[in-house]
């Protein structure tokens, strides 16, 4: 907990727990402070530091051999602030260390594939932490909505999510997924913002408006995910994204949070301090041109 | 120009020219420039926004099409601060536009293939800011100074390389190359630096001391490179790089520059504006739970 911005573990309050709904969480609430949107900026610049610190040490130690990393799933409505989670959270950590896969609708290929086979190939290296912008979820979401596959499939692909997750556990991957939650009322007003503004205009999709006309078969599909593949070892998080501020101060602080049960430490020199000092100044007296 | 900082055109001065020679650039001089290093400091903080908006309307114009984009080369050898540019300069972009692709020495598939067969698929895609940690000019360099490649293969890689930008130039990629240039007696001091502080041992490698004594040789090849491969559209930058800085600033500078150069516009609506406020106004009222 960093300088009273938070009074309570805001990341067990938002993990999904048993007995979960959905409906039970408010989009506009703040659990875990009471600071105000001014702190909650702050509380961001703040806490920046911490977050990097971690990853260059999770970067560090992979480079003599330790295998954790970290996947950050990001789920959400259209216009729940995804975009901004990395713009704001993810872009604080070196560009090094940041491997982020933004999923689209998929390809003819892909869709010829196994729904895991685009997936596999972004799971994050050692050292790295990998962030999803949609993923492997969009295949038990808006396929399930939009019937875009049989409902045995749906249900086959739950399990298939939990094997998948758990064999990347037990390689070493810290798996975290996040839902942003927002209320149609706050998505109707962000999409409104973007028409009003012609530098956002590129960021409308006349389709997002097709998908919010089925909200409440969404909250189904999220719910049903959810409760799903939510595991002790791959735990979801459902963080109320109604207050862009809260929801970015919280992602921060649940991804500095998982990194810290990594407990990465900077790795021991694996080579001879002392003569590697005697052979850069054997040549210290160098000069070019000569 | 901003706020003073720069006195001249530090794109014109540091962009490698007719009669060029790297014996002529000073490692320590600041070309353009008369302030110090809290100066710069501040510079690349202040001209952090501009260099986001440029990309942010290449990554926006891109959505509806344009298929401009840039893409960074950054050599040098080692500890002369490409991983300085990276995390001060292209981490102020957004994550969403930024490819960065670090090569380290080829795998044995690699060199199975032509040098470029593992460069091609790290072109950046329209929209995007690559960057390459090191690249194909590493063929040209490690590969010429050790003899890893016979003299008429170094030789038909010049061409090859011209050959190859060409045809990136041509499909829409802005390509400059940058070479962070320090001195022998600097990079002495950054080793040692890595040695005394245990935080730092993971960074160092104790090959870097061995192609340190090739220094003359790589000077030489940096020449010829440059010299063969410099075009009036694909250009080589030498950034004197002892003072950290003085590069970052100037780095910054180019990068800014080359955005400016292929001006990237917010695109035009491609829908209807207002029967789209009209379809989300239409369910304005939704509430969930219902």
């Amino acid at each position: 907990m960093t300088g009273g911005f938070w009074t309570d573990d805001v990341t067990r309050l938002l993990r999904v727990g048993p007995g979960f709904d959905l409906r039970d969480v408010d989009p506009d609430a703040k659990p875990g402070t009471e600071a105000r949107k001014r702190e909650g900026i702050e509380e961001l610049v703040r806490s920046a530091q911490q977050l990097r610190g971690l990853q260059e040490k999770l970067f560090a130690q992979s480079r003599l051999g330790a295998r954790d990393r970290l996947l950050v799933v990001l789920q959400a409505m259209d216009a729940a602030g995804k975009g901004g989670i990395v713009n704001h959270v993810f872009s604080q950590v070196e560009p090094y260390g940041l491997a982020l896969s933004a999923f689209k609708a998929p390809t003819e290929e892909e869709r010829a594939h196994d729904f895991l086979w685009r997936i596999e190939p972004r799971v994050p290296a050692p050292g790295m932490i990998g962030v999803f912008d949609r993923s492997h979820y969009e295949d038990v979401l808006i396929q399930r909505v939009r019937g875009f596959a049989p409902p045995e499939e749906i249900e086959r692909r739950y399990g298939a999510i939990v094997d998948f997750e758990r064999r990347l556990v037990d390689d070493g991957v810290r798996v975290v997924k996040i839902m942003l939650h927002i209320s149609p009322e706050e998505q109707a007003e962000r999409l409104l913002a973007r028409l009003d503004d012609p530098e956002k205009h590129w960021k409308y999709n006349a389709g997002d408006v097709d998908e919010r006309e089925f909200w409440p078969e969404y909250m189904d599909a999220f719910g049903i995910a959810i409760e799903r593949t939510a595991t002790e070892r791959a735990p979801w998080y459902v963080v109320p994204a109604n207050a862009k501020w809260y929801a970015r101060a919280a992602v921060q602080r649940i991804v500095i949070s998982e990194l810290q049960r990594i407990d990465p430490r900077w790795p021991e020199a694996d080579f001879d301090v002392a003569a590697e000092r005697a052979r850069i100044e054997r040549t210290a007296g160098m000069r070019w041109p000569a």
